[in-house]
């Protein structure tokens, strides 16, 4: 068993083992993300998922209202991920960024080899039990619960980790690999440089003369005001990432920040992208570069959403460039920042980030910012765990 | 007449000239700031110009209501500055800081100096009329207009640009002197380093066996959502700088951001600083420290709203260690941190930064993003001033 188990029971295309050999792994790396679905038959039970996971979705008789609008809505989405080659690309880029991080890790940090990488999608598989069996079957010893997510937010990377730690219960796995968490990196260096590539990739898409007109739109997933309002780290880090980037960039070009894949009727965070590009063209703005800066690899939200919906309302308005930079899917210089992120994590020593234990102000849910066996003192020890 | 003339004009005590003589300057820098009442009788003026300005605050019968809501504040309000030594001691920090600005210009920018400051307040003297006339009268050629808000809002930075260049029209200086603008440095590396020197100093403040036990709460000025839902940048520059503070201290203590002094019933950025530290409360922080992060020198929110209003907050609900980290005031690494700003600005040659043309998405002001005479191409010859 190794690290591409929960792939294989989602039927996903068989990979390659990432290592030679199906040997003894020392340190694995758990990536937490979102997930999507991989066939148009999975997009139904994707979003049955998302919307029975309390932590982020609070409705009203949840089991039934959930089911209610998952119904309503997926033939609508099953529609998008046909229109963008019938299922989300997350697990293949995941997988690809997994191999490229231990593939370097296993050169950059002989001491912690050999690695491997254990995919922990929240609403698919291969799931946070996939992970953790794959683990226990490979003889790894020291875990990583590496999100995906550069910015923290209770509503992405808290709701994987709890999951992760129920999912370690369930398995009764609770000594079995010694914990520490990579929570969250918005303006890591190497991160930074990535994206820094992207903008300018995307920047060559239009002609020399008219590079000096673009105007950079970074967006990012939107998030319930509910979630702001009680304090969540997700705009804040959202903002020093967008800045660090432009600063990477020597502030090229204008920019602005707007907040994309609003759903439902509670107020979100905006300006919303949609309405942001509406407001450029009336004033008269020909030329915009979109940059993906919340999400690793391209998804629905880049796909369709920038690609299709955003791109067709440009063009209807008038704006008569509109391109988006590339995900950093597996672009070296990505694949060089993951590892360089955990191997500065894994010498540190540290459980987690100093800003992890503090909750949210306003936090609701006594689950939040548990880590169970951490390679340190546990939170709850000292006040920073309170 | 020297740059001292308005704070003579207000009735401040007179400050001695910054250079030895009263002579020639060939650099101006105009240091924009909100300002603050010096004295009482300063009070319900200053407010009364803060509830007139529709930049910022939109009352239906604003030339009536504006003055009503005036009058029923303005005793509250003067009894805070009567508890905090009977005025604002703003006026008192800028002319601090631009003296320790302009003497390391001088030094380090000879290619521009004499340099001189020239302080211009929003809601009270010196004006910017006080500030054009003395660098008409200083013989100033190259003007710099400075914000001191280290982040970029259109209620702080942008309503006292427009009011410069409405001034700058009504003394008929448009062709006086050659402008440019420094309009944001929220990650600027000196303003960074000076704001983790006031975190560390904070620190000593708690005994040794306590100091891992601080959460760092940083505490910006909130801002109505109004300004936030269409796109100010100000938000996400907040993020950034509290993000790079922290990376600077090397990420040592957990930290939260919250929003302070809303006023009125609209709605603002959250979550509210109070709100926050009632919320450490219930879960057992005995020990914050709250950083001040969108503002450079201490004021009413500082040392009335902070270290009276919250510590006592602090206080009654068992948070035993609460402290605040010191403003910048006339901290030498500070006034380093706006030499080299404006010495930076200088050599560059920029007008004004990347992302100041490009006004908020869903900017209602057709004043916005103005600039007359500016160093550079005008703005508005290219598309970057639609």
């Amino acid at each position: 068993m190794n690290s591409q188990v929960g792939a294989a029971q989602a039927g996903a295309p068989a990979v390659e083992p990432v290592r030679g050999s199906r040997g003894r792994v020392k340190t694995g790396i758990v990536m937490l993300n979102l997930g999507g679905p991989s066939t148009l038959d999975a997009v139904e039970p994707f979003l049955l998922e998302l919307f029975a996971d309390r932590e982020i979705i609070q409705l009203p008789f949840q089991r039934w209202l959930g089911p209610f609008i998952v119904r309503r809505r997926a033939p609508k989405v099953r529609k998008l991920y046909a229109q963008i080659g019938g299922g989300s690309p997350i697990l293949r880029y995941t997988e690809a960024q997994g191999r490229g991080m231990i593939e370097r890790l296993d050169r950059l940090s002989p001491g912690t080899a050999p690695h491997g990488f254990y995919v922990a999608f929240r609403y698919v598989q291969p799931r946070s039990e996939d992970a953790l069996q794959a683990m226990r079957a490979d003889g790894v010893e020291r875990a990583v619960a590496f999100t995906q997510y550069p910015q923290f937010s209770c509503a992405t990377t808290g709701s994987s980790l709890n999951e992760l730690w129920r999912a370690v219960d369930r398995l009764k796995l609770r000594d079995a690999f010694v914990w520490s968490i990579l929570d969250r990196w918005p303006i890591h260096d190497g991160f930074i440089d990535a994206v820094a590539e992207t903008v300018r990739e995307g920047l060559q898409g239009f002609s020399p003369e008219d590079r000096d007109k673009v105007v950079l739109l970074f967006s990012a997933h939107s998030l319930p005001m509910r979630f702001v309002n009680r304090g969540d780290p997700y705009p804040p880090e959202i903002g020093a990432s967008v800045e660090q980037v432009m600063k990477r960039l020597g502030y090229s070009h204008p920019h602005l920040l707007a907040y994309q894949s609003k759903v439902g009727p509670v107020e979100w965070l905006k300006p919303g992208t949609g309405w942001v590009i509406e407001q450029l063209a009336t004033r008269d703005h020909k030329h915009v570069l979109v940059i993906p800066i919340a999400f690793t690899s391209d998804h629905i939200e880049t796909l369709s959403e920038i690609d299709r919906e955003y791109s067709d309302l440009a063009a209807r308005l008038g704006i008569t460039h509109f391109r988006r930079a590339p995900a950093l899917n597996e672009r070296p210089a990505f694949l060089d920042a993951l590892a360089g992120l955990v191997r500065a994590h894994l010498s540190s020593g540290e459980a987690h980030s100093a800003a992890y234990p503090l909750r949210c102000a306003g936090c609701v849910n006594p689950a939040c910012r548990a880590i169970v066996n951490p390679v340190t003192a546990p939170v709850g020890q000292s006040q920073r765990g309170a």
